[in-house]
């Protein structure tokens, strides 16, 4: 499992704020925790910034992160010249988010991917938005990804992001998601999923029982990447669970070890 | 979800002892604290007892374990005679516990749920044992669905137990159990699934993540029947979630309505 740290992001009120101030330490203090929890990546997204700054805090944020942990950024913009900003200052396999079925994303995107190498977070939308029901999606994601290899991108540089909705008002949310990753690793052998672990449970109470059961549920669909808190403990143990239980992790070594570690005794 | 409570099992040694002193405030006080965690049916097992005493016990227990509770009982043995001791005591609909593909057993068990138009549990094996991988387990299973509906079972009464393995030792317990799942009910509309949700865990550390993952990723392969201990507050919150996100429970009104009981507060 790829973990992809969350918390460094404007639109959480105090990163917003370190940003604006340019607070090393507040910044690096988040980075560090969220690299001891087990992060593999880390995100950064400036996006609630005006336009014209955020390219320069990106580059400040992307070097600040990198040297003060050593691990690979998930760089976060709809602006794609933030996302070179980024970019330019990273070292090593960065990995964009996101490229998309939108005719402009897709055209403003698609060279950086390929000029930098990246990774790619692929979010299943066009330009009619997000699909409406697993079979529509299911096309839009076929589409995305043969318009990627198409271009030269390999398949195990793409994390389709399948989009899951809310469960509370969309009733088959989970139930579409689970067959869009179902469909699309049967038909691309190495593609990777990615999906972020809480908006399935907005608006519900104790989130985090339906966010741990989406997590095995996706697991046991391709999941293999995901956007979370790497701090969460509860969320952490599900997935060394699942892992386990997918043949992950064989003869159960990660859980067992985890749990030498007491990391499971949440 | 159909929820069988598991604790009144002579394999559980107070149990025994209740059994063998026909201490019926013992045996009522794990019946009523079941049925108020929500169990749905309960198990009654008294299958550590001497083949010539079982069947006097077991209709000992299970009209005092249905007089009590008014639960209808999964009656559980190895020995049809006392199969039929629970049966003919019992109110209602009761369920079997089990039928399998083996010869001798098949030929036992049917008689009994024909005659006491009983659900059944039937266990994916057959005389050469608990098949090994996927497809074998799915062509034991589709047979022994393929018998019970010829002899005039009506798949909405059968339950079919996919006989997880443990992980630990076994690599593909999981997905195979999955796999069954899936196809058995991609081809039989109604059949019911059931499984024990400890078993995979064995020999683990802090088994109730992988009891948990195991359950919501079974949930999403179809499970809708579960033998388990009811007073597990942690399983039932994994539970009403998964159910919650496989649009079991429409627009989440359960799950909200636990939450509110607090009885999401695990």
């Amino acid at each position: 499992m790829l973990i992809i740290g969350e918390k460094i992001n404007s639109s959480i009120k105090r990163v917003n704020e370190a940003i604006l101030n340019r607070d090393s330490q507040a910044i690096i203090d988040i980075a560090k925790k969220q690299a001891d929890a087990g992060a593999n990546f880390l995100e950064v997204n400036c996006g609630t910034l005006d336009t014209a700054e955020e390219p320069a805090a990106m580059e400040w944020l992307a070097r600040l992160v990198q040297e003060s942990t050593q691990l690979p950024l998930c760089i976060d913009s709809p602006n794609a010249n933030a996302l070179e900003a980024g970019l330019k200052v990273h070292k090593g396999q960065a990995m964009i988010n996101s490229i998309s079925g939108e005719t402009e994303r897709f055209k403003q995107v698609l060279p950086l991917v390929k000029k930098y190498d990246a990774k790619v977070v692929a979010l299943c939308l066009d330009d009619r938005g997000i699909p409406e029901g697993s079979s529509a999606a299911i096309a839009v994601g076929m589409k995305l990804v043969n318009d990627l290899v198409a271009a030269g991108i390999p398949l195990d540089r793409i994390y389709l992001d399948p989009l899951v909705r809310t469960q509370a008002t969309s009733p088959t949310a989970v139930i579409d998601t689970l067959a869009i990753m179902q469909a699309l690793g049967a038909t691309y052998q190495g593609l990777h999923f990615v999906s972020g672990l809480s908006n399935v449970s907005y608006g519900l109470p104790e989130r985090r029982h339906l966010n741990r059961a989406y997590v095995a549920m996706s697991i046991s669909a391709g999941l293999d990447a995901v956007i979370m808190d790497p701090t969460d403990a509860g969320m952490h143990a599900q997935i060394y669970a699942a892992e386990a239980l997918m043949n992950k992790d064989r003869f159960c070594l990660a859980y067992i070890k985890a749990g030498n570690a007491g990391k499971l005794k949440v």
